[in-house]
């Protein structure tokens, strides 16, 4: 096991994370097992934040299992959660999870309107179906002899975004409009590392509003999301997922969802 | 698009299907576009019946893609939902839906106690992500040169089988105990068409109870989700399913899923 690429990964959170964490040590009876650098764990981490339920945050490294990781969740997987002794896992419901236990806890982030809130399922899901294969893809793509492909890996990716843009609220902030939803959270941490684009694949800009309307509102959405405290303030320093980043820009990561991508299966 | 090699599957619902299919046909607010062979369709279709909702059967081709589909939902797959003239997709998301806003439609297929709820969550999401995936890894094997790459498919999928199993009430019949749920839903229609197997790879059997406990709680859970009238109903005569089962089992079949399985990308 400690022969995994990441087993040795830096073991804390840094920079404004860095505080958070410091100040969810103290025993609670729900915990969040995380990994900092996790873009999967940030999705529940920031709602619990948002909220303001309060937590206990355990640093585990799940490309080197410890045991206290594996009793609770057979996959080995972070995010887990540990609620009432009892453990959950998968980002997504974890998400839901945290809305309908803490319901006193606002913001509320599903809207009450039925069909709207199964319209924040359906995007939530294609985070996970389409978003996340593409940016992986992209960031994975090695370039043979040409860098058409690359080109292709970009422009697909860029595709996946616009289907996203075009379902934005027309003057936000958020997806849902002036309400912050579960679907803002889900996708956030994967916006907020666009910036490996830029630092791995050569440069990486979005199209702006001038290259049409749906490209201004996922400015606006961007921006809203950068601003927010509880998505933003659980990011670590930059540096400190370079190394993490360059074994996928490198295509040598060995995590599960690196090896799904390389093989071209599914988010596991 | 009509070169598709299930463009000209058999058009209509047999066997007990097609009675619920002529009951559903007045025009009615709720609109379920279905193509009767789909287990994802299944899904929905039989929570609608399971809670008597009423609703109008649509059928149409999703390989040859009427435009009444694509222009509810761009993906242009079934089931896709037309609630007050509004489309819905993605089959969980769906049985959610039906669940939120139908409250007076018994049964209630999601338990109270947020925990559980959670838990079914899991194991709906892990139907799309291990379950599915597996079934068609084993149904699309290709034995090459010796049998042996058969045999592991068999037994990977026999394995993800046994997660469930394991999770299974120790009682039964449901995933839950005494009250049936959207987990067992959302699982029934592969294991509705477990046959497959017996027709296409040359024999199966599932394990029983004498090897092993959890083989037991399978037995009883397949039996009770034979047994329930809202999801064998919905299934037409067997031998109308052959000509597309043929298809993945030769591994020529062109639906998006079979070509995601082919290249190990995860359920569209
Ligand atoms: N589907 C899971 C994915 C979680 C996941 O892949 N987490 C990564 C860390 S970012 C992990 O635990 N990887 C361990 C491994 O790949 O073995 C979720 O949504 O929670
Ligand atoms: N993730 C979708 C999958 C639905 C799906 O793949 N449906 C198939 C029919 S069983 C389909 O519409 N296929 C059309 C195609 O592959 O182009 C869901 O859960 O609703």
């Amino acid at each position: 096991m400690s022969s995994h690429p990441d087993a040795n990964l830096h073991p804390v959170a840094t920079g404004s994370a860095r505080a958070i964490v410091d100040d969810h040590q103290s025993e609670q009876p729900l915990k969040l097992y995380s990994g900092w650098f996790c873009p999967f764990v940030q999705r529940p981490w920031s709602i619990l934040q948002e909220k303001s339920i309060p937590y206990q945050y355990v640093e585990v490294n799940p490309y080197h299992k410890p045991q206290s990781l594996l009793s609770l969740n057979p996959r080995g997987l972070v995010p887990t959660l540990q609620y009432d002794n009892k453990p959950l896992y998968e980002s997504n419901v974890i998400c839901e999870f945290l809305e309908e236990a803490y319901p006193d806890h606002g913001p509320k982030l599903l809207p009450d309107d039925v069909y709207l809130r199964a319209k924040c399922r359906i995007w939530m899901d294609w985070c996970g179906s389409r978003f996340i294969p593409a940016w992986h893809r992209y960031l994975q793509y090695q370039p043979m002899t040409d860098k058409s492909g690359l080109e292709k890996a970009k422009s697909d990716f860029l595709a996946v975004l616009k289907e996203l843009a075009a379902e934005l609220h027309s003057t936000g902030p958020w997806f849902l409009g002036e309400q912050i939803s579960l679907v803002d959270f889900v996708i956030a941490p994967w916006v907020l590392r666009l910036w490996v684009f830029g630092h791995f694949k050569g440069g990486f800009e979005l199209p702006g509003e001038s290259e049409g309307e749906v490209w201004g509102r996922l400015e606006r959405w961007i921006k809203a999301l950068e601003g927010r405290e509880s998505m933003a303030g659980v990011m670590s320093e930059r540096e400190r997922y370079y190394s993490i980043y360059q074994r996928y820009a490198d295509d040598t990561a060995q995590s599960e969802l690196a090896k799904a991508v390389r093989s071209g299966k599914g988010v596991p």
